[in-house]
């Protein structure tokens, strides 16, 4: 018997689990905020379609940490004439360092030969700061000049008269002070071949710029056009500079830094052949004035003699450094940031019906009416226990 | 006296902003929508406690933009026996290139050596489109060769008869038509030691692949194997173009672009120890026809004579371009994307309300029977204002 | 008529959908379930407004991958005494590999030339494991030595005597297994200029770590100090390693890998000029243990003599490796965040009213009155029915 009423309650009491419970709702009349209520709730709904789904695509998940691998190749050849050496010609082997095809990479666009370099003595260049001095005594013997050539010897070199001068010193400099005439290759025509190929590691999703094999023979021929061709990787290197609006003449003989910015914005939930790359191209070495500083390094080639003597030509070379900056940002559906967006809108939609309520409750002129209807207090009905009494036999659980 | 009253409001005011506020439900005994909302209720909850967190771990804090800088050293020799330069030796300082041990370098598995190169006159190859002429005057003097080895002399060299030829060019191929086979180097054992240090910013957590220092010596003898030496930073270069999937004999010929990627998935609220990379190879220079185009390119020697004259050897290398890409992803508990998940679950649970209100209260037969009680109109009771009154004394503070 | 009453019905809809609808609550004076509720309540909206929104900037659009280039350049000489080449001036042309001015590139601090290389034949050297032997029968002819430097000839070198030995091998290092002493070059003062060059492509924010052109003096004179001059892109090497906290002989002798991180943390709702990088120092080739491995790798110049044969001159160089890596990231402001944050702040809130009701009607003495009081059962009404029948002209629409 007991254990009867035991179950029946066990019974009632999941029973009453599945009674649907819901918000008794009072219908406060007030047009005025009735609207202001409408009007926040379309604008979040507004908001969250048009918006976030619509125009930002927040329903997907976003990868932009994107794998990238670039490979080049230059054709080209150019051909100069230096006191130095004569006639000359430039293939990338000569003009591409380095020649192995890298993201990064220099193109020799002018440069400055100092043949059959030898170590000796000269005057440091007075450029130096560091190496002016009025006597021997500034010229501490085997010290180094600070951003200079080489290693003062203990002598200071004056022209006869003169209270300064600069320090003698030990260097590699020495034999080519004269002879340095630049040399301008012409570079417009010269073709860079980019390959990029690209991962999106959390989509597990790979693709290269080189579209499909079937125009293979046109690769060869096409040039990239921003209107007509905009998939093909090859590249003038005219163009290239065209397009940072800078001069080419100007950066053929200073030299320049330029970035070849390759964007690649995929959405995986459209068809995969629409992921393709767009190119950009900046100049990378300009301060905020605008003021290019140019860009040149050495290098140079080392020989021997007979005697086993080593020398070096040296090349002061200034020119074009390119530098591939490949970037991507792949979308595709994904609950959570559906369910994220979804359930904060609707959660400001709740924080609306706050703010109305505030507004009915403490703005409206019958505030204190509604209030009364809004709020129904406990308390004073204490002695009037009996009336709910018979109600506990059907206990209900709570609103979970 | 009115101060009195004032405080004791005030006083009330504070009390009541402490009574507990909470919606009074009604009970609508629909089995069937109660059932709806539980399943509601209960799959959202599965969802965030299923899927968010235990399975996708969005309770952390991600980081995916990692740093990270790779130092290579190779290992192994090989020996050719060319024509040109009879048995050579070829040890990491001569097949690497570069040789400082980069993140992306090349490894010279097969090479064409045209020795002794000096610049000269000759036939432009017949490859080349631009090349081609009828006459002289498709030779213009000085120009160069459109994707050429050189500049035209201004003639064009026929064989008797023929109508057609190419144009003579000035250039540095004119001493090695002739002699030009390939020397094939066995990689295959070559070994690849890869120094993989990474470091996530956000949470300024750092680690390398090479783990400790107490197997220095098995360091030295371990070879990389997915089951058995999965974290043994060293690699058999056949072993590597084996994981490819491609064929190795193949890729020594004609050369081949691999990256191998290094994923650091590294959830940092476990033991860090537990953060491992792993390793995974793909071979990037196959386009969607997974049709090879290989890589090669040409690197060159530059020597002088007696009298001072450059000539060069020009190396035409095949091979194996690695490029090593490292991507990390960090995951830490982070309180904000915690609430974030929780409360837009909560918010998608109020969102389910409205959807059972909706059906309760229009699709249900006894939707207006449940109207009725849902909603209780406030203004048919604005004559009958007397009654609330008395409540105006304990004036209640709003839901906030 | 009909139509009439078919248009006041819609009507009245239509009104009736702009009435405010707001739940009915009931106000149980339990403090204690109050002030829980007002403490939950306050300590959600300190979390958003102070933690969320003040110290974690969670109202913006976060974007960490970043576009980098990275241009260096190295200013200094040092002069060497090698017993190989005498007196030797070193610059950046010399020591700097590669020298075209790469974000990772290698200083030679001490090296040991073996000039003069010529292939021949000679014992491998003991250290090699594979290259022990017993007879000639261990050498077989043509393999290569495992980790070696060359291949087998098929004799086994013992001095008279021993019972082992190791291989005669044919390889290039058989002339110089007598001299070859370090050479330590001065480094300490030389510098580094760093460019750096950043794009935030989601804001198309870029900047340059040198500033304006104003100090373009200042730019040749500064030295970068954490304190004095955080913004002088030019770095002693000295200080960096000091920076690192090793000793600077230490990584001069064996080498070493160090990583200069550039990070670029920009809050771009403020003035753009607030955007500053900062420079971290960090060795990178250090175990768990902090033992170093050094840093070191051979290069080779290449010669001919009169007869047209190749030899070599083999460096192997000790240096260190400057790994530059730029870690940058920009907030904006942007509605969706905001909107999660608050949003799902909302939700939490709610959530805690869950919490206080569960108490309320589970735990607290007076539950099963407040139960009364906050459940409403309909079922029991309805035989009592004609009392709302009158209400249901006046059709209200729903909550939605």
């Amino acid at each position: 018997m007991a254990s009867n009423s035991c179950k029946s309650k066990i019974l009632s009491n999941v029973l009453s689990c599945l009674n649907y419970k819901t918000g008794k709702f009072i219908i406060a009349e007030s047009k005025r905020v009735g609207t202001l209520y409408r009007v926040i709730q379309l604008s979040i709904i507004g908001y969250l379609v048009g918006y976030v789904f619509l125009s930002k695509k927040s329903y997907q998940a976003k990868e932009e940490s994107i794998q990238s691998a670039v490979i080049t190749k230059l054709k080209g050849v150019a051909v100069t004439n230096t006191a130095e050496s004569g006639r000359m010609v430039w293939e990338p082997v000569d003009y591409v360092i380095p020649p192995q095809g890298d993201a990064v990479f220099f193109i020799v666009t002018n440069f400055i030969e100092t043949p059959n370099q030898k170590l000796g003595n000269c005057a440091e260049s007075p450029d130096v700061p560091d190496g002016h001095c009025k006597g021997d005594k500034d010229c501490a013997k085997g010290e180094s000049v600070k951003t200079g050539h080489g290693f003062r010897t203990g002598r200071c070199l004056r022209d006869n008269g003169k209270s300064s001068g600069t320090c003698e010193i030990y260097s590699w400099l020495c034999h080519d002070m004269t002879k340095s005439n630049e040399n301008v290759l012409e570079a417009e025509n010269f073709t860079i071949f980019i390959k990029n190929f690209i991962r999106f590691p959390k989509f597990s999703f790979s693709k290269a710029n080189v579209q499909d094999t079937a125009d293979k023979y046109h690769l060869k021929k096409c040039h990239y056009d921003e209107l007509l061709e905009p998939y093909c990787p090859i590249f003038r290197l005219g163009d290239i500079v065209y397009r940072t609006g800078h001069s080419f003449q100007d950066m053929v003989l200073r030299g320049g830094s330029i970035g070849i910015l390759i964007k690649w914005k995929c959405d995986l939930d459209r068809d995969h052949s629409e992921c393709k790359p767009r190119y950009n191209f900046t100049r990378i070495d300009i301060n905020a004035s605008r003021e290019s500083t140019g860009f040149n390094f050495r290098h140079a080639r080392y020989y021997k003699n007979e005697s086993g003597e080593v020398y070096r030509t040296q090349f002061k070379v200034y020119g074009i450094r390119i530098n591939i900056m490949v970037h991507g940002k792949a979308g595709k559906f994904c609950i959570i940031p559906t369910v994220i967006n979804i359930g904060s809108g609707l959660a400001c939609i709740g924080g609306g019906t706050w703010l109305c309520d505030w507004i009915l409750l403490y703005l409206m002129k019958k505030r204190e009416f509604y209030k009364d209807w809004k709020f129904e207090n406990v308390k004073k009905y204490e002695d009037t226990k009996q009336i709910p009494e018979e109600q506990q036999l059907t206990d209900q659980s709570p609103e979970v």
